[in-house]
């Protein structure tokens, strides 16, 4: 599977009053670096791929982390990211972080559907077959 | 000027290392009591809102804060809102935090736009004349 | 076991460009959710929990969460939170996140640990014992 | 005055339903910044400079911004800090944010405080002047 990586430096403002981040804010880091992940394999920037695809979105249906070491604001860590399968219309990612290169720090999951506007009702949102382009340029 | 009061409960994740809310939440409470000024004077939700006046948000030109008394987490507060200014497709909103009734621990003023999709445009945004009855509402 | 519930009224800010909650904004709100079911059954806020068992904090080991129904701004939601497991310096927390007062929109789970400042070295966190007045307040 | 740069990337999680970033997160990126200026030009990170200078943080008492050109997700800006005054024991400091390097979008201006801990109460933080070291490598 493409793998990619992204450090990211921890900030002041990531982290809470007993100096470590504050957990959701990893949930946005992972989100990021998901669409980091399809703009490196897809060769555009995720705005880029919803236009291109027709898609509103790739939204969350579950996710999930388990946090091994803290991180405080000062570090930087580093996110590896890759798809850990592909189904019709969904699909799941693996996110790892690292400090300092080499010690696992977290590790997250997450399952996502491939969502454009349902053609029904614009107000929804549906899922639609994930292209096979895009499976297999994420898939190598 | 009609004036809206809420109250907000300092959070964990709300501060920062030293144990104080960080800074830019406080803007994200801002921008909720503005929508809360609009909802309790108009009577609808600020997603009513939107649809009812055909609007597309009220995006932020200009915005200031004073920070006078810090609040930590397990702190109230209460956000005081109101209209100072409405002009053609503008208005401006003070706000001001008092901590436990009295202390008067931050002053914040907005000036917003009345916005609206670009009839040649769809993907740019312009001001456009703000209501009659919103005028009202929110000066009495 | 102790229940708590709480109603949150989704912001503009807590919502993304598809114009639906941003998924890690619900974590946020699950952190605060725990803070709120402490803070009902001790009677105490969190920062006085805080100071009162001399614990730095409950810092989050293990976290997930489906997410069935979108909410968007404007929504209401209630979140219902109760403690699901008790060991003996960590503890599971068991959240559901409901739409107009019956449709299930999320479920998630936590596993947190009771944490102080290691006796040997400052800068590190340790698990220490549950008290029995506090897992007895959450379990009535 | 030393001048810093550094570029960010507008994430899907930055923007509001409008499609465009939701502005308190400007004043997190401006916060960073004004951390990735000291970094610069002390050559440490702020979690270093906090504790090489005994101090407990650099929080905001006023600060301020002009949003002139809205970003969407996909947008790569520049933020370009620098001191714009020093104080006995505070300082301001100016950033402006270009979209595609050239276009001015933002200005913003903050007035923050070199503060430590208060010798007679802990609980209680107190401006300290600050070093004649840090005002010189900011000023070159």
């Amino acid at each position: 599977m493409f793998v990619n990586r992204r450090t990211v430096a921890i900030e002041w403002g990531d982290c809470d009053p007993a100096g470590i981040v504050f957990y959701p804010r990893y949930f946005a880091m992972f989100d990021a670096s998901t669409a980091a992940l399809f703009a490196a394999a897809l060769g555009m920037t995720k705005f880029q791929m919803l236009r291109h695809y027709d898609i509103i979105g790739i939204p969350m249906v579950d996710t999930g982390a388990k946090f091994s070491v803290p991180s405080k604001f000062g570090d930087v860590i580093t996110i590896e990211s890759q798809i850990s399968e592909f189904r019709r219309s969904s699909f799941s990612v693996a996110h790892r972080v690292f400090r300092e290169g080499e010690t696992l720090a977290i590790e997250a999951h997450e399952t996502r559907v491939w969502a454009g506007r349902h053609p029904d009702d614009p107000n929804k949102i549906k899922g639609f077959p994930i292209p096979q382009e895009v499976i297999e340029k994420l898939s190598q």
